[in-house]
């Protein structure tokens, strides 16, 4: 099997960084668009050959270093029968969002049973292509599952969330936690299932100030990160000046969104392991312009322990030849 | 006159930090929202007695050491010849935005001509309050500006402006060009008007990867900024990583956002004065938590050049409490 993913991810010299795209890798192709259109969102990430099939898509394309499976961090509430769907041009929207304190789930189901789709499809892709490319599971953060729970779908600057944490700070606190308990159960079981590497998404995190997320986050990254049987990664966004607070998470990958200047993080970061960070937009730049502007990332994060992907997920209206360019430019290095 | 915010804006030792709250700093009152149920938003700010009440709403409530007018980033681009509008729960709407190069404007109109309202604006100000608080003038910055004008509107993640830039990098840049000229004369005119200090917001800036932002930014905001009368405040979001780079601009004083650490903040940038930088959702806490929290802002950020704000906007509903609390905390130091 390719191990440069799992090596970089180690830490380890390559002889090229391994690369993968974050996340729902093959929304910009038109096989996906064509496939998607006989099922809904949620039809397609909880039907395990339909999701098999829109995972490799993009391995077709581009034959990736690591392959993400197709799901949604939103899938992690139905444990805490939270339902929620997705509405196309909307996002996600939840019906029955947390609104006060008595609102907050205080148990959950089982997850590897009311999540099985997920455990079938890693299943399915370890048979398809296990033998050839290392499988990657995620789940979303506390932070960014409580966004969405409260807000009752996506908002501008997390305002419901980031009032209700200073309104009831109890209750916020006992939000993240169970969460918390759900997407450790979740990575868990991805791993199980034949996940070769995890990745927790907190995206919307860094919207927390530096004391919040050192004393609400911190931890429970830790506890969803610690003894897992898998390198892990994790990414959130905005934490450019406090790059330190994902090192303390324990991840075995530091993710960096593309407003980090990946030299300085280097400097600053020591010997962990880094993802990151091409800004997405380069994308729809010339062919050569996405192959010099990811030479430059490559060059910039050296030749130990650098996984390359974007600074932040694939847009649903990438040009495949963007995204060609940037995973050929991986491809092209030889050191 | 009150001179708190001129003395920590050139980076002196002050008794107790300035305070003021950015922008349209009254939209939470309730006695904002009676004036303007009868006067739209355009009306509101092209008015300038209707305006100047608005502006000392806040005024008469809290008694900050400065006084932002109310207007808005958006009355720049009338010099540009491109129409706006509010529209109340959606924001800006442009019915014309720039979609191609041919779409960018080479020339403006003169702007004392065409913004005289903010003119008449500050001097009816002057004569109001004028002799007991400094009156703070601002602008947007020419990125911000730019996002709306390529986007029609408000957006999440600035991807319009992002595609453009990379597709169009040469009208990108001859974008925020024109932009920056206005900008520049906008707020020499709000100087020359009555305006003691100014703030250039080009609060979305930092969603450009450092190279970027180095490239087209700092040069443009060197160039609005450089020789103004008044001292001036730059506040651009998500630059924590990457202070060095306000710093560059040759503005007087940084405006820090609130997921930057004051304490970490000061000791990486010397002697620069800073603005900021609570979390805006603390006043949505307790005041005695309100309080705490401001303290341990003004505390981090040390007794020279700090000038103390939220680290955004205030938020719309806002409660009276928590705002009549931080500015409360500033005034109760001593040292």
């Amino acid at each position: 099997m390719n191990d440069l993913l799992l090596r970089a991810a180690r830490g380890e010299h390559t002889e090229r960084p391994p690369v993968w795209l974050m996340r729902q890798a093959g929304r910009h192709l038109p096989e996906y668009r064509e496939l998607r259109a006989e099922y809904s969102f949620r039809e397609a990430i909880t039907t395990p050959d339909v999701a098999a099939e829109i995972t490799r898509q993009p391995w077709e394309r581009y034959r990736p270093d690591g392959l993400v499976i197709f799901s949604d961090i939103l899938c992690a509430l139905e444990p805490l029968g939270v339902d929620y769907r997705i509405e196309s041009g909307v996002g996600p929207v939840i019906d029955e969002p947390v609104e006060a304190p008595a609102d907050v789930p205080s148990s959950y189901a089982d997850v590897p049973e009311t999540l099985s789709y997920v455990g079938e499809l890693l299943a399915l892709l370890d048979d398809q292509v296990g033998d050839e490319v290392p499988l990657i599971g995620f789940a979303g953060g506390p932070f960014t599952l409580a966004s969405y729970l409260v807000a009752g779908g996506s908002t501008r600057g997390h305002r419901p969330i980031r009032r209700f944490r200073q309104e009831h700070p109890d209750a916020f606190e006992a939000l993240l936690s169970v969460l918390a308990d759900v997407v450790r159960d979740h990575l868990r079981y991805q791993i199980e299932a034949g996940a070769d590497v995890v990745q927790l998404f907190d995206t919307y995190a860094g919207v927390l100030p530096p004391a919040d997320y050192e004393r609400f986050l911190v931890p429970l990254h830790r506890e969803i990160l610690a003894g897992l049987d898998a390198p892990s990664i994790v990414f959130v966004r905005g934490m450019g000046g406090r790059l330190d607070q994902l090192v303390a998470t324990g991840a075995d990958v530091v993710g960096l969104d593309w407003t980090v200047d990946m030299a300085a993080a280097r400097e600053g970061l020591g010997d962990v392991a880094v993802q990151g960070n091409l800004d997405p937009s380069t994308l729809y730049a010339d062919s050569a312009v996405v192959r010099e502007r990811t030479r430059e990332v490559i060059e910039a994060a050296g030749p130990a322990g650098h996984v390359l992907n974007l600074g932040h997920g694939v847009p649903k209206d990438a040009p495949i030849d963007g995204v060609a360019a940037f995973v050929e430019a991986a491809k092209s290095i030889e050191r």
